[in-house]
């Protein structure tokens, strides 16, 4: 039995409710199965679509009904929480009933830590919210000290927002506690609600995205999983991708994992940051391993039988 | 030690997120007060204000962004949940700390059953979502079959949704799961995302809303609390409320409070559900009290010092 942290894609959740439901119903089943096979599961997700969809809805309506405030990042961070935990909780909840299973599942709400001196704080890359010409972008970044606007592969301005890396999480020991009491825990979801730690030593919501697969190996980390498995479209990694000579990965090391990242195989904001939260977690302690494979084939792969690996074979100080 | 359901008010949690934090660091300190007496605590909240103002932004932005859709109700519920949750974690974590105490606080997303053939269904009476002309509103129900609007309050016309009895929680396990472990829970925000359980035994989500403190009172009941701890603006409970002859209460038995409801002295929507649902978790078992109190009195409360205790002394056969 292994205890596997599963991250999905916010893209694979859909753009309306409806469109989530169906694609759980369809995710649940290849969830469900891990968990037939006798593996305990964690499952993050991603939020880029709901929770640019969340942000957008305030403050464009707040603009036009006195009643509606502006919402923060943070904020709409933890609605999406809530609004793709409910779907996931009550999907494989019903997919756990057909097929014959007692299993109870439940979403806890999480803030996830970063660092206040994290370098992305000067540097912010994540785009959310509308689109805006750059005379508006200009207009509102003068007006708004400290907010960036930067053009969005061609599509208009829109506000970036610094995307910083996980360093704990806040409700680390209550999704333990459930996950030891063998029910499936939904976790972490859209890379967590950022948090700074004050000088009290409190915890203070930030304006950021945390990259949910980022936070899934943090999570896997911290919950001691044997297996982060990163779910998404396709059913292996490649390098080359595109060209004639591309080649499907099946089983690399972390050392062979960096050099295709460093010799830009992977593509920023798309595979690059998953390679790179499997390196993360399959160095982060001994006999864990990462695996980059597509949703339907989640029970082929932790078989061996399909996805991409990623261990720690060689010794450490040879992969460094 | 005593295991207290704490029942907050959404009305408490003020308009905007700014409000809503300031509102929960002032009620933190009455909470964790309960919490170093030695008492074990879950706490519940309600979220009209909120959820009102999600629906809101939803219904009048997609209007004007093609990329945004319209939310139903029990997803809106969802997000509040959220949205509510991670402040209160946040805010009560902060207090902990203050007082030196290392308890864990999470926030478990709650699915809430109700019956599909409760008659609240077909009478609509709870008020949400914006306010419409008499005109727009009748072509709004001839254009939407089986939606119900009503005049609300002299402010306009109303979308009214069921607001049908709560009968059992999805995620009770993983409340009582936690609740064991001695971490404090925050669950069944806004009286729960409502579901029926269909004719193959799944949670489908309905357009409803509970009354939280009827969930909150089923809620204590599932997780067999001691105490049910209704908070309020109000020290106490008063019959011939604004009269000269206005009485504070500080301990009634049910049939006395069941009297008091149907002579009228309570007011629908605002202190008859209170007395009712405190009417209802006193009657589920022996030895179980109902408290109705201010939020910053509640440590006096528990000890009797204020605030309204709601019993069932008599025996059974005589008070029904």
């Amino acid at each position: 039995m292994s205890r596997i942290v599963i991250a999905l894609g916010g893209n694979a959740l859909g753009n309306t409710p409806i469109e989530q439901k169906r694609c759980i119903d369809e995710a649940a089943h290849a969830l469900v199965n891990l968990i037939k096979e006798g593996h305990e599961i964690i499952i993050s997700h991603g939020n880029g679509p709901q929770v640019g969809m969340i942000q957008l809805a305030f403050e464009k309506s707040s603009k036009i009904d006195e009643k509606i405030v502006q919402m923060d990042l943070p904020e709409c961070s933890a609605m999406s929480q809530g609004y793709i935990g409910f779907h996931l909780q009550n999907g494989i909840k019903k997919e756990l009933r057909k097929q014959g299973m007692p299993w109870q599942v439940g979403t806890i709400v999480t803030q996830v830590v970063v660092n206040g001196n994290d370098p992305a704080f000067s540097n912010p890359t994540k785009p959310i919210g509308g689109y805006y010409d750059e005379a508006t972008a200009k207009t509102l970044m003068e007006n708004h000290p400290g907010e960036v606007y930067a053009e969005d592969a061609g599509r208009g301005w829109r506000k970036m927002v610094a995307s910083p890396k996980p360093v704990d999480i806040v409700e680390r020991d209550s999704i333990l506690s459930l996950l030891n009491q063998e029910f499936i825990v939904i976790a972490c979801g859209g890379g967590g609600i950022p948090v700074v730690i004050d000088d009290n030593g409190d915890y203070q919501s930030v304006a950021a995205v945390i990259d949910k697969d980022f936070a899934s190996a943090k999570l896997a980390e911290l919950v001691d999983a044997d297996f982060l498995f990163i779910l998404t479209a396709i059913d292996r990694v490649s390098i080359n991708w595109g060209k004639p000579n591309q080649t499907e990965l099946s089983e690399i090391n972390v050392k062979q994992a960096q050099d295709y990242c460093n010799e830009g195989h992977f593509a920023p904001g798309s595979m690059l940051p998953k390679v790179e939260a499997a390196i993360q977690f399959a160095q982060s302690g001994k006999n864990r391993k990462a695996v980059i494979a597509s949703l339907e084939k989640a029970s082929l792969a932790i078989k061996g039988l399909t996805g991409t690996l990623i261990t720690d074979e060689l010794p450490i100080q040879l992969v460094r």
